[in-house]
């Protein structure tokens, strides 16, 4: 993954299956762009909001994090600039390694079915280079290493998360990304509700190469900050988005 | 993990549980390695063997694969050229990520304890900056992506294994080994038996800077030939060290 997180310190969350609001152009305030839900989420609603938004700001970094492989096709991949896989340190094994070589598996068992003639990359090579394909198709998913903090939230029943981490452990975890599997990103989720900086503070000691997010909660900009400054490279926010635009302004960094 | 695997073809697992041979010196003909076994394994006695190889053969790229954390101390990191870590894709969540997050939680945590003051790498930087002396042996620890293909085997009882992979999800696992953990090595285990080159050749479609490696069951140039030709970098080879050394010989490729 060759992103350039030096600029990024807020990333807006599109949920597909929810409505963009009227006033869609703050958009134009944020530095990327990732598209992913838990509910109702479908290949094709995935593909209407990357593509509104690839339309609306071509020049976004635009980034796909399906929880599912439904929610991928040849057209989503195409039209991203990766796919986010979370690995969720503290989910069960099926939200790890399990999905991960179910997704590889099928990737390699199925190759044009999975890519399809219309990839400008492969062109007609698709039926004489498989294996080429497929690795250049791989090279657009990157891990996210993942841990979820709110033990009510949606994204920890889907993940089976039965325990929060102590900040020794996400610490842990962080350092087991950044040394360990080399993920590009750690992601700290309090999905819906403000965590504060101590995980975030854990985390950032050991994190050099890797990029550190926050998503959680973030309605004002002194939670932002508050991120920030405890060594996240970026706040990831969501709801409000959907839900208030004059809130979701209010988050953006100065 | 800069290490080069262009002329390792052979390599030996030492088992610091069991003697080594009267004939130690036909380890000169092997290419590497790596010091970990299953049952009676202590500190002390892969101290030993990492001791005794180091000095006999100081050229020979030396490994520990611990399969504890109670197996490494400071005196075992200095002395190996690096740690494998198996990430066992089909094993329990205990024997990937759970592992590992509490592996680098304890060294997280404990800096001092895991290092000691006696490392030359760090010296008396050990208080005053203990967040790059995890980085540095961080560094040491290298993961191996590993499937596990004899459900008989100790090594299969010990990680939970319950089903083989068929040869399409040892490619997956291969693929997602390449392309997503990024692991330096893939290493497909027959433990005791011979496996035949069917799940190598699929394994080896995907990997280019990924090293494969086979263990189980050699016992013949012809079967590491046979692996070999199938596309793996390296055989693994143990029983036949400790129990003959003449089988032990003719295990080695031309």
């Amino acid at each position: 993954m060759s992103f350039d997180w030096g600029n990024v310190t807020h990333i807006t969350k599109v949920d597909p299956a929810k409505e963009f609001p009227d006033d869609a152009s703050v958009l134009g305030h944020t530095d990327a762009v990732i598209v992913g839900g838990s509910d109702g989420v479908t290949e094709e609603n995935c593909l209407d909001a990357i593509e509104r938004v690839r339309s609306e700001f071509p020049n976004l970094p635009l980034f796909q994090e399906p929880n599912s492989s439904d929610h991928v096709s040849k057209e989503t991949i195409e039209a991203v600039d990766y796919l986010l896989v979370p690995a969720v340190y503290n989910g069960d094994k099926g939200n790890f390694v399990g999905k991960h070589v179910d997704f590889f598996t099928e990737i390699g068992a199925k190759p044009d079915e999975m890519i399809g003639s219309g990839v400008p990359l492969v062109g007609g090579l698709v039926a004489s280079k498989g294996r080429e394909v497929v690795a250049e198709l791989a090279e657009k998913v990157v891990g996210e290493g993942y841990v979820i903090q709110n033990l009510d939230s949606k994204a920890a029943a889907e993940t089976n998360v039965e325990t929060t981490f102590t900040p020794e452990e996400v610490a842990g975890a962080a350092l087991a990304t950044e040394s360990f599997y080399q993920f590009p990103m750690f992601y700290i989720e309090y999905s819906g509700t403000y965590g504060g900086p101590e995980d975030v503070a854990a985390a950032a000691q050991y994190l050099d190469d890797t990029a550190l997010v926050y998503g959680g909660g973030i309605k004002r900009r002194q939670q932002t900050d508050e991120i920030l400054d405890a060594g996240a490279d970026a706040v990831i926010v969501g709801d409000c988005f959907h839900e208030d635009t004059e809130r979701y302004r209010q988050t953006i960094p100065a």
